[in-house]
């Protein structure tokens, strides 16, 4: 059941490559035989007079500072500044069915056999097969070429569920935390591990945005990246925010999340002790944000993601505001999120109702 | 924090390795080099007057249908005859703290490198370090060598939990239910990913039989393969049962359970047509028996692994005789099991207390 290599690109007319950054996309050459067939929405952080030079040939829209607050108007405080979180910006103007985004330190890798992989052609490949959330599969994704579900694998679970996520992984630098770039400043990811999986239903996991695609139908306005950088108390959450929230929400409606393959070439550790600085407050919250997310159930009435995601701004606010007042701002900027994604997007909400049939 | 390669080998005096038969055990002399230092443990099937040859200079006992009989007595009900389910009375006779159990018709398989691969060893470092239950490591296992934990998994889980069982899977001939090999008669698995990893609680896997390590001291007693074949409805659900049982009380003692490496060569796949007739009852039954183990609750009075094991046999009998009163049988097996694994391991139970500190 693995989707047949396309001469013409993979759904060349229904994605968007999301790129947050603050400098010129040189990165893009590298990229060129990959992404040059599609669209690129280039989010343009920090300083807005400065100018971002995007190779030639790459069609794209750029949205700087500026453009976001005209845009949203008193709306675009939801929208981090000074921190690649403003990426979610990109996922909202987007009229595509499927986002994938990279970050600008992000290559191309290669498999054990020295071939380039093709990264935005294995997540379409993820997010167009289905995802297997309530039974694991020893041999992995049973959607894959040469592959299938094992012996004692229930039969009525083989449909599987419509895949929201899917999670792509890093060669060389991985994404450690400040303690342990700190500790291992020299350990580099040369595992190249042959497998994409379901992430079982019940179980969070941490939600990297370097190298991620997702449905934006399915799921689009849980991919919220929260309040990081600039005026705020923390940064490198972003992600891991959108994951946990995500995460809950494929659960409750019956989609799936699936991580693994592809691979990228991350090239640069970014400096230990600057995140350190981003990451401590995080590092400490997420002991009590985990537990609530782990916990919270969301009622039968959420049946679309926008339903869902006012419902946990609600819950947020009611239960992490002891862990800090910042949780307040955050449930806050949460509906701020959710209502300017439906102004941008206004028939959304019911597109994701109807496509979310397999609701639990 | 992996464990270092010794040149002693690993568990040496702690491990025995059991092998369910009904032939001569020729495919030993491919493993000479890895199996050699450990005991092994014979169960042979089937006609009890056959001789049963094993390769010179191997450490070993065995034990036929008439040592089953005389050893337990009338308890020698709950071990199965004539089906591979028989490899349990080898689990229930050792007295090691680790168990390898392993099929006559597996071979050593290689690493795309072509270096042999070493199962017993992968199997021993799987079990000596924890695993993590509570949140998924999208870099799989952080404790093998040149991994960790990623950004954002919470640091008060990082020091696991202590590992129970380690399931590894098969190259060539994937372990396929009938209805699957039929459809797919020339399929072979050669996709080795190279990871470990845990399954998260709450989360039900078919375990296969194959290749499968544990810790008998932590969950030994749930390692019961059930009644199968001679006189039974079905076969081939021995491993699953055992699977099903395990994780549910794993999940409930706070012990971790993993998949992945080591492969082995799995050389010839079972006749699909006799397969089937063992198979079908237990392809239709698996939809109700999994909703029950998924839905299972133990109460915090089962501290120990025959405590849960006893509850499970009463609501095996309570819930599932409904489906067939095959269960009402296997339910009374499974105490009798119990029972014989007590009367053959007096302290059993009180080691299995004392090593689970970490119960929920």
């Amino acid at each position: 059941m693995a989707t047949p290599v396309s001469p013409i690109p993979l759904l060349k007319d229904e994605l968007d490559i999301v790129i947050p950054t603050i400098r010129n996309l040189d990165f893009l050459e590298m990229w060129r035989p990959f992404f040059q067939p599609y669209h690129l929405i280039i989010v343009q952080d920090g300083d807005p007079s400065k100018v971002i030079k995007v190779p030639e040939g790459f069609d794209y829209e750029l949205y700087n500072r500026n453009d976001i607050n005209r845009i949203l108007g008193p709306k675009a405080s939801c929208i981090s500044f000074k921190d690649s979180a403003c990426r979610c910006f990109g996922f909202m103007v987007s009229k595509k069915k499927y986002i994938y985004t990279i970050d600008d330190d992000c290559f191309v890798a290669k498999e054990p056999s020295g071939k380039d992989i093709n990264a935005l052609e294995q997540h379409i490949k993820n997010l167009l097969t289905p995802s297997t959330p309530f039974f694991f599969n020893t041999l992995y994704d049973p959607y894959q070429a040469g592959a299938d579900f094992v012996r004692g694998y229930p039969f009525s679970l083989r449909e599987g569920v419509p895949t929201a996520v899917s999670h792509g992984l890093w060669l060389n630098i991985p994404d450690y935390d400040a303690p342990t770039q700190l500790v291992k400043p020299r350990e580099r990811n040369t595992r190249y591990v042959d497998a994409v999986m379901t992430i079982p239903k019940g179980t969070l996991f941490p939600m990297c945005g370097m190298n991620l695609g997702f449905n934006r139908e399915l799921i689009g306005p849980a991919m919220y990246f929260g309040l990081m950088g600039d005026g705020q108390p923390i940064g490198r959450y972003d992600d891991m925010w959108a994951g946990w929230c995500t995460k809950v929400i494929c659960d409750h409606l019956g989609l799936g999340v699936k991580t693994g393959l592809p691979y990228i070439w991350h090239s640069k550790a970014s400096n230990p002790f600057v995140n350190l600085k981003k990451e401590y407050k995080g590092i400490y919250w997420q002991e009590e944000i985990i537990p609530f997310f782990q916990t919270t159930t969301l009622p039968k009435e959420c049946t679309t993601v926008q339903k869902c995601y006012i419902e946990l701004a609600k819950q947020v606010k009611a239960k992490l505001s002891k862990v800090d007042e910042y949780f307040v701002k955050l449930a806050d900027a949460m509906v701020t999120w959710i209502e300017a994604w439906d102004e941008l997007n206004p028939s959304g909400g019911k597109a994701a109702e109807l496509a979310n049939g397999a609701s639990k």
